[in-house]
């Protein structure tokens, strides 16, 4: 039995991309792990995948081939001095086996690109979470996100995510939720002065909202910058990835 | 800044039911890991918390603290030998840190319970995928199933799930999706003579559909047992999920 059920899992390697239409829109989801305090936030990638197949685009997963910063005991919410994981590896278990080096993206393969948050995007992404505004952005972020850029081709970010863009492409108008409120529900807000320092130009949303730039063709969504409950997330990552979508047709 | 994230970290562990009513019901969710391979299938985990909250039903994330029967390398599909993870700490992931160890998890607490799939409930809750028809289920499952059973609290189980009813509570109705139909789409069709082996009355149920067995409250939907895109499954999880909380209400 384990060797048909093993059998099976490597069948299943090559099936999510089967039914679509050839003029389906590809779109490169890039993931930083799994987990939402050493990786990519889960419910926000599935959320993102979800949306992409309802719209009838093809995703297809991302994620460098380096070794996390470090690993997160999700449960104590300390790290695993000893662990050492794998970005690409880890972020396998969110794309069910189909993920490839980031290495592999360009703008040549795919009609956009959305990156997911946790803090992943800030860990492994970029050094965003040691080094705030003065952070390093991974060398295969910094040319993916110029490239679509570039291209003309619209790039998602969700979450923390969108202090990547404001980093590389620096003049783009982004969200990173709302300030801090006084009631715990945006506990991240630090990340807005940051991104402002960066050049961007910051607007406040909510969960369900999105933020277009128009010019650069940048959509953003507060995601669990918010601390919401799971299908507020899912709602605002689905109008991002409509307009993301809309935007490609 | 990495002090000021690690806190807001900590800040995260209590916030995902602060916004519910408090006639809201409570729905325990079972996770058995963190990925399709040796774990929930992620994507399965969190349409269920998404279709939950959406509900107006407050989930709650249980898993059993013991090690993973093993450790699968997703983008490679092979065992990683030396690698040792705990069920309970990798399900954290999923549940964004708040999960509690199954042995807490009884009728008494929630008025239903959700077991995604994924193949951690055939390595983990039960050694299914080794020993096929005379498995062993966690004794903590068995507890779980024969007290909500009892109880006449509903359950709900997809995917590959569906098999730890039929072992614990025998002659149930139950969906494992469609008999292999030669297009690959069904490729973990074996499972279903398992189940009749056991005792189940196993029907064929499409990805969008659920099975209801109104005399034992169980709801059962295919999910990742088809070979579909992932909001094929979202909906058919609605689907289990509408029923399901339609019951407790």
């Amino acid at each position: 039995m384990l060797r048909r059920l093993s059998i099976s899992v490597v069948k299943c390697y090559h099936v999510q991309t089967a039914s679509y239409s050839s003029h389906a829109p590809k779109v490169a989801v890039v993931l930083s792990g799994s987990g939402v305090y050493d990786g990519s936030e889960i419910h926000e990638a599935s959320s993102i995948l979800v949306h992409l197949t309802r719209e009838g685009a093809v995703p297809q997963c991302y994620a460098p081939d380096i070794l996390q910063m470090h690993v997160i005991n999700h449960r104590k919410g300390s790290p695993e001095e000893k662990d050492k994981r794998n970005v690409l590896d880890e972020s396998a278990r969110i794309a069910r086996g189909q993920v490839l080096p980031l290495s592999e993206l360009s703008s040549s393969v795919a009609q956009a690109v959305v990156f997911p948050g946790g803090f992943g995007a800030a860990k492994n992404l970029s050094d965003f979470a040691v080094n705030g505004v003065s952070c390093k952005v991974h060398e295969d972020v910094v040319r993916v996100l110029k490239d679509f850029h570039k291209a003309k081709k619209p790039i998602g970010l969700c979450c923390i995510a969108p202090v990547l863009a404001a980093k590389v492409l620096g003049n783009v108008t982004i969200t990173l939720g709302r300030k801090d409120d006084g009631k715990g529900k945006w506990p991240h807000a630090g990340a807005i002065d940051a991104a402002c320092q960066m050049g961007a130009n910051v607007v406040e949303k909510d969960v369900n909202e999105i933020a277009f730039d128009d010019k650069n063709l940048v959509v953003t969504t507060p995601a669990f910058m918010y601390e919401g409950r799971f299908h507020e997330v899912y709602h605002g990552i689905g109008n991002m990835i409509k307009k993301l979508v809309e935007l490609v047709k």
